[in-house]
């Protein structure tokens, strides 16, 4: 460990997964830790308070009186002046998270980028002393009647011994009809495709068959930036302060993404170099960030991307483990906040082809709304927050073991009841005592439980004088609610929901209602004739829940629909059906984007919006 | 040191520079070096010949008995089964080479493949939200008239922070007004460029000023390739037998280049990134190498190149180090043995503009002869073997310090005189007994001084009863002259050449002429109107000596002229001036290559030219 480092930093560098959403700027107070005190001898370390720095005040707003007795402190806010022995508690490492991994069924042209073509060369001889490379040229542009198709450099060098050892007869695989990105002696070499959707959490990736159009195998991992910051925000403001630090995020995520072409193709057995095409899919800043685009001014007004344009990249050139001759597919991008993502929402939701006003709405740190039909299409992003994803709440989480997904409150009791994910049981009859925190979709349904059982009135705020041990004052002062009790949890802790919890999330939804109607009344529309929702988020949200808080604008819920990974869906279209492609490109640009920000009747708009329905 | 490994491969391992122009096959006898015995405790090594495996038949044939008897053994046929201590004697070692790096003077016209456009755009803002790419793109179409500029992907990456910081003005450098390879806020960035000549023994490489047309400077060093086999031959078979041998081979050359980058700038005082542009020129065979081509086939009949059009590749994708968005031109190569140092050779000449009939020399291991003028252009490529340049002969070397570059022979006493590089005066008032062998230059020499002053006949014998003590008969029964005695030489043998020496420079200039004969005869001409030399030997070559032994065409001597490093030259032009690219593919597809082996009368013809002329 390096003198003036934080036990973040250390952390980081050793490889522990430490939370910090925040990025390691002492706001969020989730890479919470605890010194041991002590001479330890097997470590030979004599540890304890001493070998610290002293404690912050940012570390005192986070931390009671009685944890910091205990020995905890924050990462971030730390610095080891000796030798130390900590603990990192269960509630601060990261589980295996529940994402979805495939989408819902869709119909789609087969017609790949990529085709194989075979080839039959006349040999050479001392009257035909044509070049190897020339020779495959001219084949194929007479087989194809292309006036010119080009060799990548790479399939020249191995060229003089494959056309030689299948005796002239050689499959290429095409891109594009104008690129030959590989020569084999195969008569039929394998054709895959990869589409990956890199979140700000998570990274998911499928590996397509390009030859029937199927998908072969999916694989997932956590985005490695996370441990720079948990949002887009905080990822920017670390390539803004540290140096070379764009360059780190983008080694960090090209080798997560290699490490899914090793997973993918061990489980379909197939060689990372089958794969002979890419697409990938991201919102502007993981655009940028895996792109090694300098990402700076996607922080600041007027929110202006690097790139828009879909781009065409060479897999070597980011150092992709896949085929190094393959392009990578870059869907293009609508706005600094509007990605590639909502693009593939898009040409997978199809509404540009359709008769019915649909609503398109992916909830993540940033919601993108889209709404609209074959008439015309506008768009906006909300920033909701991290709120609905379950950070800058007290007992937030992501969707992994140990979170409330579920909740129920009886208007009578003001008991809970719960479902947590890992346990078939409902709360209290769970059969471990795992409770850790609450996800996105469990503070949907907690915020809604608690204002149908009147425990908050429309304002929000928690009513007094109830009859129940559940809600109570906290030490800080505030009123909340009681989920769990601190033996029932998996760290000690009384699980809450607090006054402040539910501020965030009225913000959040509050956000994304103001985007739904601004684009509603620019349409001239009352109401959407249908919601779609994209992400795990989307299938996981109790629609009753989303529509009792007013998260979306007034629906019949049977016309609320959960489409899952739509992102990922639509990558895997752009590989199947080059059509795709250019559908993502003329929707990027025809889509009209609505600075809702901006409206001048935003400020109004909001405040109304943080009510709960009547 | 690996057991089973020869000494010259672990040498080679050790970065010890041993002669081995026959790539370790046992057949060159160059790799010699001494096992010395004893116990050295510096070393703490018990040496001897005991360490070694036994001598081979191979050995014998070129090592004496006394040598043998001393401790002498080709480090090719040599495995160490023990601790060894070696010492190479100083005619193995490589010196620093002679070598012509400017050329002559040569008119042309200034208009780069790369060009900076300054220009001005418009800033962003909430009504102009184009992206920064987008943005530059359309003013660079706007400003250049075209329907598409591309962008490379490496410039993407800072453009955000380029276009800010520089207030919307940048200055972009576009390559053949099709594509971006730099943005800079600089309003005049540097543009130079990089001509590259690959020998197969020497790299030469310019450094040449874009924004002026000149060359600012030159460096030059030896192709590390030459360790793996010093013809190109060596270093096929070198590829064939060793897995891996082609990558190995790759990065050595590439290696070596990009330490003449970096001594380049280092000397103009630039950034690698500052060189934009690179032209490559260099033989078939290096072609391939240098691009990690297969060069297997160029190795036998019908000899076809992998690729023979021009080709340009990203600076990355080789591992240059210039820029790495810069594009390295690689002129295209006419056949298997005629490569694009020739096309750069005609491209300097320009020999189809020209009235006059011109014969174009490159003499290396392989000799290239172009015939032709604006009417017509033929060429054919003669293996005329490495004697010409000093290997396989027995005292032969490089042109390096000590060797014997020109040399008379008194008629009347058969004594010689004659110059060492290195030294002013002549033999025998040398100052300094450095006389290590014989380069090019000085063989042709004394083989044409041999000749004329009657110690042999037309047919290269020497003739019997001469009353010299410079003409012998050696320790294997064949006859040889002379040059230096043990005692005047720096390695304490007699420096002679050998009956098997003349046969060697008979089949070379015999080879020559054949092809220059069939050119002339399938053009209907029996002398051309001159004779142009290329390449260093040409400006050292004594034209009367070759005249005399009958090395080329019955030309007036004043009509011979050297123009030096023309293929550098060449590759230069096509820096300064990118038509000449355009020149130099139609070049390499008008020019008639012809098979000189191919014709019937070939051997009739050769064995005819062997014999000097009366």
């Amino acid at each position: 460990m390096e003198e003036n480092q934080t036990l973040l930093e250390a952390a980081q560098e050793m490889g522990v997964d430490l939370e910090s959403p925040c990025g390691g700027e002492g706001i969020c107070g989730k890479c919470r830790l605890k010194i041991l005190e002590g001479y330890f001898s097997k470590y030979g370390i004599n540890s304890g308070p001493d070998s610290l720095s002293p404690i912050t005040d940012e570390e005192k707003t986070h931390l009671s009186e009685a944890e910091i007795e205990e020995g905890f402190r924050l990462a971030c806010r730390s610095r080891a002046v000796g030798d130390l022995l900590v603990f990192v508690p269960p509630e601060g490492e990261r589980g295996r998270q529940v994402i979805l991994e495939t989408g819902i069924q869709r119909d789609f042209q087969l017609n790949p980028a990529v085709e194989n073509v075979s080839v039959n060369l006349p040999p050479p001889g001392l009257g035909d002393k044509q070049g190897d490379a020339e020779r495959l040229k001219i084949s194929l542009q007479e087989r194809l009647t292309r006036d010119h198709i080009a060799i990548d450099y790479e399939v020249l060098r191995d060229l003089p011994h494959i056309l030689r050892d299948s005796d002239w007869e050689v499959s290429v695989t095409l891109w594009q009809e104008a690129e030959a990105i590989r020569a084999s002696g195969s008569a039929h070499p394998a054709r895959f495709g990869m589409a990956v959707d890199i979140g700000t959490t998570t990274v998911a990736a499928y590996l397509c068959d390009l030859e029937h159009g199927a998908i072969k195998a999916t694989a997932s991992n956590v985005n490695p930036q996370v441990a720079y910051g948990e949002d887009i925000i905080s990822r920017i403001s670390y390539c803004q302060r540290q140096p070379g630090g764009r360059d780190l995020l983008q080694q960090q995520i090209v080798k997560s993404v290699n490490e899914l072409v090793e997973q993918l193709a061990a489980e379909a057995r197939i060689a990372p170099e089958d794969i002979v095409d890419a697409v990938v899919v991201c919102n502007t800043v993981m655009h940028h960030l895996f792109l090694g685009i300098d990402p700076r001014f996607l922080g600041g007004s007027p929110f202006i991307p690097g790139s828009k344009a879909p781009l065409d990249i060479k897999a070597r050139d980011l150092g992709l483990q896949i085929n190094s001759s393959a392009y990578v597919h870059v869907l293009p991008v609508i706005a600094g906040y509007v990605g590639a993502d909502n693009v593939a929402f898009l040409v997978a939701e199809e509404p540009y082809l359709q008769d019915e006003l649909g609503m398109y709405i992916d909830i993540g740190t940033n919601g993108e709304i889209d709404l609209g039909n074959k008439m015309e299409l506008s768009c906006t992003s909300c920033a909701t927050g991290p709120a609905l994803e379950g950070a800058q709440i007290a007992f937030g989480m992501r969707a992994a073991p140990g979170a409330i997904e579920k909740v129920r409150i009886s208007p009578k009791t003001l008991e809970p009841s719960f479902q947590v994910i890992g346990q078939e049981e409902w709360y209290p009859e769970l059969s471990r005592s795992n409770i850790r925190g609450i996800c996105g979709s469990g503070i949907i349904d907690v915020v809604a439980q608690l204002y149908r059982s009147g425990i908050i009135d429309p304002s929000g705020r928690f009513n007094k004088g109830l009859d129940s041990t559940r809600v109570r004052t906290s030490q800080a002062g505030g009123v909340e609610y009681v989920l769990a009790w601190k033996e029932e949890s998996g760290h000690g802790r009384d699980v809450v929901i607090t006054q402040m919890d539910i501020r965030s999330v009225q913000l959040a939804k509050a956000a994304l209602y103001v985007g739904a109607e601004v684009l509603m009344e620019k349409r001239g529309v009352r109401t959407p004739d249908k919601i779609v929702l994209a992400g795990a988020f989307g299938n996981y949200i109790d629609k009753e829940s989303a529509l009792a808080i007013g998260m979306f604008p007034p629906c019949p819920v049977e016309k609320i629909v959960s489409v899952g990974n739509a992102a990922g869906d639509g990558a895997c279209l752009a590989l199947f059906d080059r059509h795709k492609r250019e559908e993502a490109r003329r929707v990027a640009l025809d889509v009209k984007f609505v600075e809702t920000a901006l409206d001048e009747t935003f400020q109004d708009r909001f405040i109304k919006a943080l009510a709960f329905p009547k």
